[in-house]
């Protein structure tokens, strides 16, 4: 398999990759204690899946991308490939989608016997040697997984959102209390700097190749746009005012009745999370909102949002990879937790929408084979969020990860961070 | 309550209503047995429902109507009215139908606990003196129940005929083999008749009042139309014949593609069953075709479906109420048990559609409150089936029953019989 | 053709055909003379046709039924057979009913072309001796322009009362004032009459056989519905009571927002005619409600729509057929001209929901050949309406002539005339 | 007006404007000549508009954001504002836009008299001095204009091109016949260059600022692809391998079937053109793909898309800008005059697909006021092109004109230039 040597030299030894798969997985299986098997059949809507069902793909991935190539290998069950295969259109036809709900079968209890199973699979595999190519393949599948933990987060918050009944995810889930500190800009690079990722360590596909990037003069918050801020955005009519919008994003505040961020209450004094239904913290950044709703506030702000390779710049100059996420358990955006002086929360709590489209990088080349699917084909029509959420675990993200959505997503924990040309 | 004076007169002694209550609903329960908790939850199309609304509901019906108007009372949970409400506009608003199957909460534990408590109060209902207008209820609500029981099944095979993986309900299904005798056709009744129900015993408002009515020189087919005698109108071009079909028919026969009945499969040789995927019996009465095409099928055979006064005229002269019912647990329907010479499985096995459209009888007054919400809003765009199937239970059936479906729905056990013009 | 022999027996000498052909041919061309060319391209919604469709089709009509059968046909055009035919399968393919609107070629005038043309050929025909056939045929080809001419008028009110100029059809229509007389039933016959057509003179296949029907104790009211009594069941929230409606007629009115007849100004003070904007006349029949609201009047009032047997047998003992009708010139329900003692309006002004779904008479037999497409395979969902209207042409109407439309329909002159059950 | 400062320094001299204007305003309504009124009215699908509106919205247009401003102003028809505003919302709320082709009135002769009224007005307003504000406005406008022209041919060619008739818009025109060139690439600037427009002549709002953009070492192809390597594309299975596909394209591909181009026939032989169904010329350019087929194409052909900054700087160096215009009179892509040894047709025949896309330029500044909505609100979700088609006015064209369309849209002249990665 050449398809893979520059990035599989790069990759770390595969001391340990035992260890991190075990860890990985074992994570998913802990997000799903908490839900009921009623919980994980239901999908709430097309863009999102039942927790069964990525219980079972993120296992699919492994046996259909690893175990499938090693000698005497037979599937768990047949016809699973149909049901689990996601978008990989070069591995085989696929089960609708938006049907993902409607398979009571297989149980969550055969599920977890497939999980067991190919688990028990991947422990032989990963006992003795390990190729270059496996241990890229590995690490990828466990990545793979760390998004769909994400995912599923997001996609039980979404479908208990719209329960009657309200129902929280947890009830144990902590709070953090803080003081946002007053809005300001730091000042960006400006100039031909390289961007993407230089190749050292895991990386997607479409996070290189490293190339050079022209920065014009620009500023850029110090920390993200907070819930009083957004609040003052909607009191100001920021909602009735077509101007500020991009003209496809004013059609979907009208035939969607937009008035608030996805999951605040009409009256803007509580928003659903997962641990049920609380007071607005007018200091938490701002979350689940559209690009539209993060463009146009923006507008109305006299400001923009970054451009992808600004805010990567900027991020990788700290020192350290830090913030609210996933392995922190609050599972909501919180405020920082002391006023910063310098650049804050770049990492963690909240997605944070750009101005770049998600396009391909000069010289872009995806995977070879089915998993060139797995970003590229997706270039066209979404935006880029930059620097991971509450919900992203920390060993996920880098300076150079490309995160892409549609722009009309709500569901994600996305939220703003202002930039601002300089002239 | 002065409703109903009429009917409750008529109602059998309020001795065995316990026994009877319990009987339906311990007969709900164990249906629900063969089901994992995530069978129940999924709704597989906007006119099924999951089976744990079906057990919630068929509760909340009880609750609803008996034991909230008992001193003292207080509902299980506070909001569920909202979410097992049906469509009872005066009882208040109600959960949209089509979004059912997306509550994973409660739990099919929650409900069964609701059901357990419910019945403890029914129970305690019924161990006094019961009055009449409270007899009436209860039985209107077994007989509610008893409706859900064969929606229950007809909504379960629809869900599970659509998983690629073809899971059976019950692996344990008996099956009976025979052999249809020639089609024949009787004579029917000619002159005025009187229709309806008479009053003695219980019947849904429907099904009255008594009335005269006027029947045509005609005959009727001594059995229902099999699947060998459908395959030949298949085979002959009855889905590629325009003229056949009402032309509302043949626009969802060319949009939805119909090539045969639901659950037959495109080479016509296997059906999917709550047994599984079965071979075909010719000599088996055809199921789950449409008013579409038991009419079209009609019209290829130079016949015509009855009407529903010259069905039921015919039906109140059997002897007894017998066939296959959902008593027999077979759950399919079957060939008539030996070559009769008179007439044959008018109940039981599939539903007749008749060629009368569902108004109401002349005179008809609906009950008075939200339950005359149960039948009279329907009567607007449907047809008229009658004589059970293999699903509903025998005791819940009569021969003035009226049942009721839009024309293009085919995932109830519904059948054909012919009749014809005399001239 | 022995298709026809019984109503061809029955047809009217052919001495005066042409001269009825000319008359009918004439009247139509006229109906457009207000209108632009513009005006005649556009389809206002998929119900309606354009202008130049109906005169266009009406044309075809001929052509494909008398003239193609003569010896030397040539089609003036090949390939309008294609774009003209309605919905006669037996015939041909055809272009899509909601994409009329779509066509701007041929032009207007190449239609007129066409319809010269034709008349041409068809008083060629008609100058010889005329076969019972083609008599019969030609009288069923005016009768189909003269439906095509009231829906040319109701078409063309709906693409001009969706322009925001609210252009006026004609600006030179009288209006006529009057006082309707109070509310008051007449008592109709009980017991078996006959009813359907009796075979004199011309009738459509579905008004045959004449039959026997039994009719129960009833009274109809002597005059339709007024706009004042409308007019009270909305302030009474009529539009806001869900009980009051079927259920399928409630699901109308809450996703359409339906709060008043089709052409009232919110206001309801004022409803767009063919002469344009006018104010509302508290005594004039109410007009363009649907079944669903006639239905929900009626129940509203304590009382039902007639049966349409009941309608027949009131009307069929009328001295004559007199009323406001297209040749009155008004185009729209006017006020009975004096208060009347005996029933007054049954024909002309609005046609009159009846509670009878559109289903075939006992012994009907559809015309043969592709004629038999002309009525028979709508007898599904819809309901029949009697009586004619302000549009119909007086000497197109019956007793026994049965109109029909869906129960959501709105566009036609349709009225309410109350029935009630006597006991 | 102080919003233009910067551009209207840069306008030409009034001198000329009033003849501008005629000569703009009698070439669109020349270009109606061959219509019908009937042509005029309909609209074929939500994104193309009738005739009768481009006439009528060009002419609100200087109506709008000229004439109102000047003293004494009063509108020709009051409430046309609402009709034939497209989209500022600033100005006030518009009709429709789906909803354009059910206007009937004004009639195009109501329409014509409104342009002879405007045009009147507007010669009244340029007769004397002109402030360079006005001189702005008037030339927007006719840009404006010029626009509509293209939209005008390109919306009544997809009007007849549904009309099963295949009625041409002209029949008098030309043809030209050559042989393609093989295809060739030639090197690209590779580092920084200045892009945008330099403010010298008019320029839309979108092509500044000028800035500074960084290029990568690529190549782009010496003339477009042409309709023979296209159908080798089809032969080899492109429309059937989903790996060529974005993900977003390849349901388009399923969903509508695409299996060629818009506008060819399915035996691959004819394409509809606007001088009626023609064969398709191996030769010329292939046109009606959209951004999905493009991308698709480069894809399979080991190619990519220019980026429009690429493509500009490569535009910008050429001698003149030549090519088959409207002004050309043969609205349909050409192959190229004489085999080229440089670039070709870079301008003119088709508009070329970049890998750009459409987002504000570094410093981006929208017009103020309701100009501001001319460009700015659609940067969301469409791609830009390049350099014209045979459908645009030669005088309207520049090397730094961006034309921007969705990735599905297909009925423009548009067309494909490779370009590749140099490494």
């Amino acid at each position: 398999m050449n398809a893979l040597p520059n990035l599989s030299a790069t990759m770390p030894q595969p001391a340990g990759l035992g260890a991190q798969y075990t860890q990985v997985r074992q994570r998913t299986a802990a997000l799903c204690e908490p839900l009921s098997p009623e919980d994980t059949v239901v999908q709430s809507m097309p863009d999102a899946s039942p927790a069964k069902w990525h219980l079972a793909h993120t296992t699919w991935f492994f046996e259909q991308f690893i175990l499938s190539r090693r000698e005497g290998f037979k599937p768990f069950r047949p016809r699973w490939d149909f049901l689990f295969n996601s978008y990989y259109q070069s591995v085989g036809p696929m089960h609708a989608r938006p049907q993902r709900g409607l398979l009571s079968r297989p149980s969550l209890r055969e599920v977890m016997a497939y999980r067991a199973h190919v688990d028990a699979a991947m422990a032989e595999a990963l006992a003795g040697e390990v190729s270059p190519e496996v241990a890229f393949l590995v690490t990828l599948g466990l990545n793979h997984e760390q998004q769909h933990q994400e995912l599923l987060l997001t996609d039980i918050k979404h479908l208990l959102s719209i329960n009657p009944l309200q129902p929280a995810y947890r009830d144990d889930l902590a709070q953090r209390r803080a003081t946002a500190s007053p809005l300001s800009f730091v000042d960006g690079h400006a100039g031909v700097i390289e961007a993407g990722h230089a190749g050292v360590g895991f990386a997607y596909d479409n996070e290189g190749p490293r190339h050079p990037s022209l920065l014009h003069p620009h500023q850029i918050a110090q920390r993200p746009v907070t819930n009083a801020e957004y609040r003052q955005f909607i009191d100001e009519g920021g909602y009735r005012t077509p101007t500020l919008w991009m003209a496809e994003g004013w059609d979907v505040v009208q035939r969607q009745d937009w008035a608030h961020p996805l999951y605040w209450s009409d009256d803007l004094q509580s928003e659903f999370t997962l641990g049920g239904r609380r007071d607005i913290d007018p200091h938490a950044p701002v979350c689940h909102v559209s690009y539209f709703e993060a463009d146009a506030f923006a507008r109305w702000a006299g400001a923009r949002l970054p451009r992808e390779d600004e805010w990567e710049h900027l991020a990788s100059a700290q020192a350290a990879i830090s913030g609210n996420f996933q392995d922190d358990d609050l599972l909501q955006p919180m405020p920082a937790d002391e006023p910063s002086e310098g650049v804050s929360q770049l990492f963690g709590d909240v997605w944070e929408w750009t101005s770049s489209p998600y396009v391909s990088y000069p010289g872009f080349k995806p995977l070879e084979g089915a998993l060139g699917e797995y970003n590229g084909k997706f270039m066209c029509g979404q935006w880029v969020l930059r620097g991971g959420s509450c919900a992203t675990p920390v060993s996920h993200i880098r300076a150079t990860y490309r995160n892409f959505f549609y722009p009309a997503d709500r569901w994600q924990f996305m939220g703003i961070r202002l930039g601002r040309d300089v002239s």
